[in-house]
């Protein structure tokens, strides 16, 4: 008998049909002779519907009462989720995160995970129930309650996978896997049997939108695997867990693009020491998030200093570093909204020397100049004309052969 | 420095705007110089959206789930309400009734309230910060999510009240206080200042909906004043409270009504032992409530037995006597729905003699025909054909001088 705990996200359980059709897949895993616990999000629109009243009221609102605001969002979905596995005969109790107990840190409405005592939902599977835990919300030591963010119901799910060792953790999603890219903009793009935790992460800080990127790092740390799938069919998703032979046999396994930033460029700076601590304390001082940074030596004692900032920040960003010229003293400021980040994923490049110039090669082939570049044991990304996009997705995903399945299992 | 509990219904907080206003009626009390709590129902409307949710579900839905469901209600009211005192530059904390702890017994959907530890709103109180508390809510010893069933939040804010030993329970409603009779049928109907416990229960159970009983007997028992007041105006209201010396002035304080009654007449049944306690226990193992009961003897050993039951059940009490007549052996079974239930109420009675006679010769006076007479200590009611009801509220309402105010207050 095996322990699986499923995360059906705000679409899955997005109407009374659909929490339903979950209800129908929960008791069909039981039967299966399971133990299953099953952890859900909001339905869709509820968290949104929430957040507007808050803002109505104040949109500076108190992130404490928030939390126990939103957190009301799955306290719906259990309860009905739980009356709907009653109504196929099979028994089933809804526990809140404060019930649980899923203790988190203070930090309201992006908490942290600390602990789940996880003993009621214990006696609730030996008991023969289907347990029905709200996701996305937890408790701290004071007994307030508090959320984990946005996604962070991928998040819960792991953790209570981890607080029961279960045998997997199964994320229902809108989509069926993994794929080696976006098959809209790829036809050939190709679902993955496998990736590993390493691999998932670094695609989904590259903009695929599977999982949250806690919730993966978490089940690495437990080792505990994620099956992704869809709510929608029956077919195998894709298996994020530990790295095996398989996995090496391809070079590359995926490739990802963001067309979320922009580029801000820093031309004539004195090379001196402390120049680039100036610029980056200013523009984290507003909030914004930087991602990759590249600077070049230049002549007569001056450099370029190139980096990449959410598009949203752009203007922010710029206007914090006119505030500080005086200091720096740049010959110019300047930048590019139209660009976009395209990216190769692959634990096969610890042990595959020239992936880089691969793909270097693969975009001059097809003229897309290369503005920045950045790389890490796993990954190699290049910034490019945004027109570019679909095209070096394209080019990539034929040059490291992703349409060609090469694991043990096809 | 008073210690104050208000009491808001749905309606009080049924839209954004009105949980603003509700948030400056806390604030002001407030900055009269009192500590206060507030205690609150589901947005009007909320509470029936989700049943209806849970009903599409499945409408023999668990009770234990449908608390786990419709708690959530309360849930968004109070976390909206802390965040709009906070706007008004107020602190402000919301909890919960798992978090206040509002502990129950187990009996979900109507559980009872048992005790609430209080310790932390005291906590709040003397940290500065106005507390507003999640009504109807609260939790088991095994720390499962109970409700009280409807109107229970003016039964939690009495028992937080009591807990707190505060000086006032402020229920704040859609009418401004408890009138001598329905101002809609009687244009003369004057607000009480003050009515005694008593009182108040006998008018809620007679028709008059503007508090809980369970609320009115919890305060009686721990002697906490309520006062009955508008959400929507600042006039004084109508304070429910221990007998004094003023209230027996007058002899009677209300009339009450009530149209949601039918009358079963059994006709022609032996009159022996046991054949009351079969009819009842037939009619109770259907869930119908019997209200009066009034037997005749009449000739030759034969009996006649009339009750009311709520309209609604009439059809069901029927047929379900009709099973059970082999038994009984009735020469008749039939009824009246249109029958109505007309009272007097007052403490007075118990030391003024003749109170019904003067009712029955009021009623006659019109030629109103009395069907049925009940009483109590300190009440007398008649049913009456459904079409007189407001005549003959009018005219009691006149016999027994309800309009001129006989207190000291006056």
């Amino acid at each position: 008998m095996a322990l699986v705990v499923q995360k059906y996200g705000g679409t899955s359980v997005g109407s009374i049909e659909r929490i339903k059709n979950v209800a129908q897949r929960v008791v069909a895993t039981k039967n299966q002779g399971n133990q299953v616990v099953a952890v859900l999000s909001a339905m869709s629109g509820e968290t949104d519907r929430l957040i507007n009243l808050a803002n109505e009221i104040d949109p500076e609102h108190s992130r404490r009462e928030y939390d126990v605001l939103v957190a009301s969002g799955e306290q719906v979905s259990i309860s009905l989720l739980a009356m709907a596995i009653e109504a196929l005969g099979e028994k089933a109790i809804s526990f809140l995160g404060s019930q649980v107990v899923i203790r988190t840190d203070s930090d309201h409405s992006r908490a942290r995970i600390q602990d789940i005592e996880g003993d009621r939902i214990k006696e609730a599977l030996t008991g023969g129930f289907i347990v029905v835990v709200a996701g996305f919300q937890g408790v701290d030591e004071d007994g307030n309650i508090t959320t984990l963010g946005r996604g962070g119901s991928d998040t819960s799910a792991v953790a209570v996978a981890t607080a029961l060792t279960a045998d997997v953790c199964e994320i229902y999603t809108d989509v069926d896997g993994v794929y080696t890219t976006d098959p809209n903009i790829c036809k050939e793009a190709r679902k993955l049997h496998k990736i590993s935790y390493d691999e998932m992460l670094e695609l989904a800080s590259l903009g695929a939108k599977v999982l949250q990127n806690r919730s993966v790092e978490f089940a690495q740390k437990y080792g505990i695997p994620i099956h992704v799938r869809s709510s929608f069919s029956d077919i195998e998703g894709t298996i994020v867990c530990k790295e095996d032979e398989s996995m090496e046999k391809a070079i590359v396994s995926g490739v990802a693009y963001n067309k979320n930033e922009a580029k801000v460029t820093i031309r004539g700076i004195p090379d001196r020491p402390g120049i680039a601590a100036s610029i980056f304390s200013a523009i984290a001082e507003e909030g914004i998030v930087v991602d990759m940074i590249i600077q070049n030596t230049s002549a007569e004692g001056l450099t370029d200093l190139t980096f990449t900032v959410p598009k949203l920040d752009y203007d922010h960003a710029i206007s914090a570093l006119h505030k500080i010229n005086q200091e720096i003293d740049a010959s110019e400021i300047d930048g590019d909204k139209n660009i976009a980040k395209v990216s190769i994923v692959g634990i096969g490049m610890r042990t595959h020397a020239s992936v880089a110039g691969r793909m270097f090669t693969a975009l001059s082939q097809e003229n897309i100049n290369i503005l920045m570049i950045s790389t890490s044991e796993i990954k190699v990304s290049c910034v490019i004309a945004e027109k570019y996009t679909e095209l070096a997705v394209r080019v990539l995903h034929q040059e490291f052969e992703l349409a060609k399945d090469t694991t043990d299992e096809s």
